[in-house]
Protein backbone atom coordinates (compact mmCIF):
# COMPACT_ATOMS: atom_id res chain seq x y z
CA UNK A 1 0.00 0.00 0.00
CA UNK A 2 1.56 3.44 -0.87
CA UNK A 3 2.31 5.63 1.43
CA UNK A 4 -0.89 8.56 1.62
CA UNK A 5 0.29 12.10 1.54
CA UNK A 6 -3.18 13.73 1.51
CA UNK A 7 -5.96 12.01 3.93
CA UNK A 8 -8.49 14.25 4.98
CA UNK A 9 -10.50 11.90 7.29
CA UNK A 10 -7.98 9.45 9.11
CA UNK A 11 -8.08 8.84 12.57
CA UNK A 12 -5.90 10.74 14.24
CA UNK A 13 -6.77 10.05 17.89
CA UNK A 14 -6.98 6.74 19.82
CA UNK A 15 -9.35 5.96 22.47
CA UNK A 16 -5.92 5.92 25.40
CA UNK A 17 -4.64 8.83 24.05
CA UNK A 18 -7.56 11.09 24.56
CA UNK A 19 -8.06 9.62 28.04
CA UNK A 20 -4.12 10.72 28.91
CA UNK A 21 -5.14 13.31 27.42
CA UNK A 22 -8.34 14.06 29.93
CA UNK A 23 -6.38 12.87 32.87
CA UNK A 24 -3.33 15.52 32.01
CA UNK A 25 -6.12 18.23 31.60
CA UNK A 26 -7.55 16.73 35.13
CA UNK A 27 -3.82 16.98 36.84
CA UNK A 28 -3.04 20.68 35.53
CA UNK A 29 -7.26 21.64 37.22
CA UNK A 30 -6.32 19.56 40.33
CA UNK A 31 -3.37 21.74 40.82
CA UNK A 32 -5.65 25.03 40.46
CA UNK A 33 -7.89 23.35 42.81
CA UNK A 34 -4.47 23.66 45.04
CA UNK A 35 -3.50 27.20 44.24
CA UNK A 36 -6.34 28.63 45.68
CA UNK A 37 -6.51 29.41 49.36
CA UNK A 38 -9.06 27.73 51.65
CA UNK A 39 -11.56 30.80 51.93
CA UNK A 40 -11.19 31.88 48.70
CA UNK A 41 -11.92 29.08 46.75
CA UNK A 42 -15.42 28.90 48.27
CA UNK A 43 -16.11 32.00 48.30
CA UNK A 44 -14.17 34.40 45.34
CA UNK A 45 -16.07 35.44 42.64
CA UNK A 46 -15.86 37.82 39.40
CA UNK A 47 -19.23 39.49 37.71
CA UNK A 48 -21.35 37.38 39.94
CA UNK A 49 -19.85 33.45 38.89
CA UNK A 50 -19.88 30.79 40.89
CA UNK A 51 -16.89 30.31 43.02
CA UNK A 52 -14.27 28.12 41.88
CA UNK A 53 -15.21 25.16 44.54
CA UNK A 54 -18.34 25.04 42.28
CA UNK A 55 -16.82 25.49 39.06
CA UNK A 56 -14.27 22.04 40.17
CA UNK A 57 -17.93 20.29 41.70
CA UNK A 58 -19.45 20.70 37.98
CA UNK A 59 -16.43 18.94 36.56
CA UNK A 60 -16.70 15.92 38.97
CA UNK A 61 -20.48 15.83 38.18
CA UNK A 62 -19.68 15.56 34.73
CA UNK A 63 -16.76 13.46 34.81
CA UNK A 64 -18.27 10.63 36.42
CA UNK A 65 -22.04 10.13 35.54
CA UNK A 66 -20.56 11.49 32.05
CA UNK A 67 -17.84 8.64 31.73
CA UNK A 68 -20.37 5.99 33.00
CA UNK A 69 -23.62 6.93 31.05
CA UNK A 70 -20.61 6.90 27.97
CA UNK A 71 -19.48 3.34 29.29
CA UNK A 72 -23.00 1.69 29.88
CA UNK A 73 -25.72 3.57 28.29
CA UNK A 74 -27.27 5.11 31.93
CA UNK A 75 -27.15 8.52 32.39
CA UNK A 76 -27.50 8.95 36.06
CA UNK A 77 -27.42 12.14 37.95
CA UNK A 78 -24.06 12.55 40.63
CA UNK A 79 -25.87 12.08 43.76
CA UNK A 80 -27.65 9.13 42.50
CA UNK A 81 -24.54 7.38 40.73
CA UNK A 82 -23.16 4.31 42.33
CA UNK A 83 -19.85 5.31 44.61
CA UNK A 84 -21.11 8.70 45.12
CA UNK A 85 -24.34 8.40 46.23
CA UNK A 86 -25.65 10.28 48.86
CA UNK A 87 -21.44 11.75 49.95
CA UNK A 88 -21.77 15.17 51.30
CA UNK A 89 -20.83 17.97 49.46
CA UNK A 90 -17.21 18.66 49.89
CA UNK A 91 -17.19 21.85 52.50
CA UNK A 92 -12.94 21.75 52.19
CA UNK A 93 -10.25 22.24 49.91
CA UNK A 94 -8.62 18.96 51.35
CA UNK A 95 -12.66 17.41 51.19
CA UNK A 96 -12.68 18.51 47.41
CA UNK A 97 -8.99 17.11 46.16
CA UNK A 98 -10.36 13.68 47.44
CA UNK A 99 -13.34 13.37 46.00
CA UNK A 100 -11.46 15.00 42.52
CA UNK A 101 -9.14 11.82 43.25
CA UNK A 102 -11.63 9.26 44.07
CA UNK A 103 -12.72 10.23 40.11
CA UNK A 104 -9.35 9.37 38.56
CA UNK A 105 -9.75 5.98 39.20
CA UNK A 106 -13.47 6.11 38.25
CA UNK A 107 -12.69 7.26 34.85
CA UNK A 108 -10.33 4.44 33.92
CA UNK A 109 -12.65 1.96 35.59
CA UNK A 110 -15.31 2.73 33.08
CA UNK A 111 -13.30 4.31 30.45
CA UNK A 112 -12.17 0.79 29.60
CA UNK A 113 -15.63 -0.53 29.31
CA UNK A 114 -16.35 2.12 26.52
CA UNK A 115 -16.06 -0.04 23.23
CA UNK A 116 -14.84 1.48 20.20
CA UNK A 117 -18.01 1.47 18.19
CA UNK A 118 -19.26 3.36 21.25
CA UNK A 119 -17.67 6.29 20.61
CA UNK A 120 -19.14 7.00 17.55
CA UNK A 121 -23.27 6.34 19.10
CA UNK A 122 -25.42 8.90 19.25
CA UNK A 123 -27.66 9.25 22.15
CA UNK A 124 -29.98 11.35 24.00
CA UNK A 125 -27.13 12.50 27.55
CA UNK A 126 -28.75 12.86 30.55
CA UNK A 127 -32.13 13.37 29.29
CA UNK A 128 -31.80 16.14 27.44
CA UNK A 129 -28.34 16.40 25.54
CA UNK A 130 -28.26 14.90 21.51
CA UNK A 131 -25.07 13.48 20.21
CA UNK A 132 -22.19 11.18 19.89
CA UNK A 133 -20.29 10.08 23.03
CA UNK A 134 -17.35 11.22 21.30
CA UNK A 135 -19.13 15.14 21.33
CA UNK A 136 -19.72 14.44 25.14
CA UNK A 137 -16.39 13.27 25.49
CA UNK A 138 -15.13 16.26 24.27
CA UNK A 139 -17.81 18.59 25.98
CA UNK A 140 -16.62 17.63 29.27
CA UNK A 141 -12.63 18.14 28.71
CA UNK A 142 -13.91 21.47 26.80
CA UNK A 143 -16.07 22.70 29.69
CA UNK A 144 -13.39 21.69 32.07
CA UNK A 145 -10.65 24.02 30.28
CA UNK A 146 -13.40 26.95 30.04
CA UNK A 147 -13.62 26.53 33.97
CA UNK A 148 -10.57 25.98 35.02
CA UNK A 149 -9.24 29.27 32.82
CA UNK A 150 -11.96 31.21 34.88
CA UNK A 151 -10.11 29.66 38.32
CA UNK A 152 -6.82 31.55 36.60
CA UNK A 153 -8.55 34.74 36.30
CA UNK A 154 -9.95 34.66 39.98
CA UNK A 155 -6.53 33.56 40.94
CA UNK A 156 -4.82 36.11 39.27
CA UNK A 157 -6.90 38.69 40.60
CA UNK A 158 -6.25 37.75 44.21
CA UNK A 159 -2.28 38.07 43.09
CA UNK A 160 -1.38 34.66 43.07
CA UNK A 161 0.51 32.98 40.18
CA UNK A 162 -1.56 30.09 38.57
CA UNK A 163 0.46 26.39 37.47
CA UNK A 164 1.81 26.74 33.96
CA UNK A 165 -0.95 25.45 31.43
CA UNK A 166 1.19 23.52 29.77
CA UNK A 167 2.06 21.06 32.42
CA UNK A 168 -0.12 18.14 32.85
CA UNK A 169 1.79 15.76 34.97
CA UNK B 1 -14.87 -10.03 12.31
CA UNK B 2 -16.89 -10.28 15.15
CA UNK B 3 -18.35 -7.04 16.62
CA UNK B 4 -15.63 -5.59 19.67
CA UNK B 5 -17.24 -4.58 22.71
CA UNK B 6 -13.86 -3.76 25.00
CA UNK B 7 -11.86 -1.99 23.14
CA UNK B 8 -9.45 0.69 24.83
CA UNK B 9 -7.09 1.85 22.13
CA UNK B 10 -9.34 2.30 19.10
CA UNK B 11 -9.46 5.40 17.18
CA UNK B 12 -12.05 7.89 18.39
CA UNK B 13 -11.43 11.17 16.27
CA UNK B 14 -10.41 11.77 12.54
CA UNK B 15 -8.81 14.22 10.73
CA UNK B 16 -12.26 16.15 9.78
CA UNK B 17 -13.80 15.78 12.66
CA UNK B 18 -11.00 17.43 14.52
CA UNK B 19 -10.64 20.57 12.30
CA UNK B 20 -14.98 21.06 12.55
CA UNK B 21 -14.28 20.57 15.83
CA UNK B 22 -11.48 23.28 16.11
CA UNK B 23 -13.48 25.71 13.25
CA UNK B 24 -16.88 25.07 15.66
CA UNK B 25 -14.80 26.43 18.28
CA UNK B 26 -13.35 29.34 16.19
CA UNK B 27 -17.15 30.43 15.96
CA UNK B 28 -17.93 30.88 19.42
CA UNK B 29 -14.35 32.67 19.94
CA UNK B 30 -15.35 34.67 16.99
CA UNK B 31 -18.61 36.03 19.31
CA UNK B 32 -16.87 36.76 21.93
CA UNK B 33 -14.99 38.91 20.34
CA UNK B 34 -17.71 40.51 18.48
CA UNK B 35 -19.05 40.85 22.70
CA UNK B 36 -16.62 43.38 23.48
CA UNK B 37 -17.19 46.92 23.66
CA UNK B 38 -14.86 48.28 20.64
CA UNK B 39 -12.79 50.08 23.66
CA UNK B 40 -12.99 47.54 26.61
CA UNK B 41 -11.56 44.59 23.55
CA UNK B 42 -8.04 46.57 23.61
CA UNK B 43 -7.86 47.97 27.03
CA UNK B 44 -9.85 46.07 30.04
CA UNK B 45 -7.99 43.58 32.21
CA UNK B 46 -8.27 41.69 35.28
CA UNK B 47 -5.10 41.52 37.38
CA UNK B 48 -2.37 42.55 34.76
CA UNK B 49 -3.69 40.32 32.60
CA UNK B 50 -3.40 40.76 28.69
CA UNK B 51 -6.74 42.44 27.21
CA UNK B 52 -8.62 40.11 25.13
CA UNK B 53 -7.15 41.21 21.56
CA UNK B 54 -4.08 40.22 22.81
CA UNK B 55 -5.18 36.91 23.35
CA UNK B 56 -7.28 36.80 20.46
CA UNK B 57 -3.73 38.14 18.66
CA UNK B 58 -2.29 35.11 20.44
CA UNK B 59 -5.22 32.52 18.50
CA UNK B 60 -4.62 33.29 15.52
CA UNK B 61 -0.50 33.37 15.41
CA UNK B 62 -1.13 29.99 16.68
CA UNK B 63 -3.36 28.98 14.51
CA UNK B 64 -1.75 30.30 10.83
CA UNK B 65 1.71 29.30 11.80
CA UNK B 66 0.95 26.47 13.49
CA UNK B 67 -1.54 24.65 10.77
CA UNK B 68 1.38 25.78 8.47
CA UNK B 69 3.79 24.14 10.62
CA UNK B 70 1.70 20.99 10.69
CA UNK B 71 1.08 20.57 7.12
CA UNK B 72 4.90 21.72 6.01
CA UNK B 73 7.51 21.32 8.53
CA UNK B 74 8.11 24.90 8.50
CA UNK B 75 7.45 26.74 11.58
CA UNK B 76 7.76 30.42 10.66
CA UNK B 77 6.66 32.71 13.31
CA UNK B 78 3.27 34.84 12.15
CA UNK B 79 5.09 38.22 11.13
CA UNK B 80 7.06 36.11 8.55
CA UNK B 81 4.33 33.82 7.41
CA UNK B 82 3.27 34.08 3.43
CA UNK B 83 0.28 35.47 3.62
CA UNK B 84 0.20 37.80 6.99
CA UNK B 85 3.85 39.42 6.17
CA UNK B 86 3.58 42.69 7.37
CA UNK B 87 0.27 43.22 8.42
CA UNK B 88 -0.33 46.11 10.71
CA UNK B 89 -1.67 44.68 14.01
CA UNK B 90 -4.99 45.43 13.77
CA UNK B 91 -6.44 47.99 15.94
CA UNK B 92 -10.07 48.32 15.86
CA UNK B 93 -12.43 45.23 16.46
CA UNK B 94 -13.13 45.11 12.71
CA UNK B 95 -9.58 44.00 11.68
CA UNK B 96 -9.54 42.11 14.64
CA UNK B 97 -12.77 39.86 13.53
CA UNK B 98 -11.30 40.38 9.35
CA UNK B 99 -7.95 38.93 10.70
CA UNK B 100 -9.71 36.13 11.97
CA UNK B 101 -11.60 35.14 9.28
CA UNK B 102 -8.82 35.64 7.33
CA UNK B 103 -7.12 32.57 8.74
CA UNK B 104 -10.24 30.30 8.89
CA UNK B 105 -9.71 29.59 4.76
CA UNK B 106 -6.28 29.13 5.66
CA UNK B 107 -6.79 26.80 8.45
CA UNK B 108 -9.27 24.50 5.72
CA UNK B 109 -6.51 24.94 3.01
CA UNK B 110 -3.66 24.02 5.32
CA UNK B 111 -5.39 21.15 6.97
CA UNK B 112 -5.97 19.26 4.04
CA UNK B 113 -2.67 18.71 3.70
CA UNK B 114 -1.35 17.16 6.34
CA UNK B 115 -0.98 13.48 5.77
CA UNK B 116 -2.93 10.84 8.24
CA UNK B 117 1.01 9.46 9.43
CA UNK B 118 1.86 13.04 9.72
CA UNK B 119 -0.45 13.27 13.00
CA UNK B 120 1.55 10.64 14.81
CA UNK B 121 5.20 11.89 13.81
CA UNK B 122 7.32 13.84 16.26
CA UNK B 123 8.99 17.55 15.56
CA UNK B 124 10.47 20.54 17.03
CA UNK B 125 7.99 23.45 16.68
CA UNK B 126 9.06 26.85 16.62
CA UNK B 127 12.18 25.94 16.97
CA UNK B 128 11.55 25.24 20.79
CA UNK B 129 8.26 22.71 21.46
CA UNK B 130 9.01 18.92 21.05
CA UNK B 131 5.71 16.94 20.39
CA UNK B 132 3.68 15.00 17.57
CA UNK B 133 1.79 17.11 15.15
CA UNK B 134 -1.59 15.80 17.07
CA UNK B 135 -0.29 17.07 20.17
CA UNK B 136 0.44 20.73 19.29
CA UNK B 137 -3.11 20.71 16.98
CA UNK B 138 -4.87 20.10 20.60
CA UNK B 139 -2.32 22.53 22.39
CA UNK B 140 -3.85 25.42 20.24
CA UNK B 141 -7.52 24.07 20.70
CA UNK B 142 -7.48 23.78 24.30
CA UNK B 143 -5.16 27.12 24.77
CA UNK B 144 -7.89 29.06 22.36
CA UNK B 145 -10.67 27.26 24.75
CA UNK B 146 -8.84 28.35 27.99
CA UNK B 147 -7.76 32.13 26.68
CA UNK B 148 -11.58 32.45 25.51
CA UNK B 149 -12.75 31.13 28.52
CA UNK B 150 -11.00 34.25 30.32
CA UNK B 151 -12.93 36.50 27.90
CA UNK B 152 -16.08 35.31 29.26
CA UNK B 153 -14.47 36.57 32.86
CA UNK B 154 -14.05 39.85 31.59
CA UNK B 155 -17.36 40.47 30.00
CA UNK B 156 -18.97 38.76 33.15
CA UNK B 157 -16.62 41.57 35.03
CA UNK B 158 -18.14 44.00 32.74
CA UNK B 159 -21.38 43.06 32.90
CA UNK B 160 -21.85 41.56 29.80
CA UNK B 161 -23.38 38.39 29.10
CA UNK B 162 -21.25 36.00 27.13
CA UNK B 163 -22.39 33.87 24.14
CA UNK B 164 -23.55 30.50 25.23
CA UNK B 165 -20.23 27.78 25.46
CA UNK B 166 -21.98 25.29 23.88
CA UNK B 167 -23.28 27.30 20.85
CA UNK B 168 -20.46 26.65 17.74
CA UNK B 169 -22.14 27.51 14.85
Amino acid sequence: MEKSTIQTDSPVFTSKALLEHWQGHRNLTRRVIEAFPEDKLFTHSIGGMRPFSELAMEMIMMAGPGVYGAATGKWIEYGKLDGFTNKPKPATKQELLELWDEVTPYLEKYWEQISSERFQESELAFGQYEGTIISFIFYFIDNEIHHRAQGYVYLRSLGIEPPFFWERN
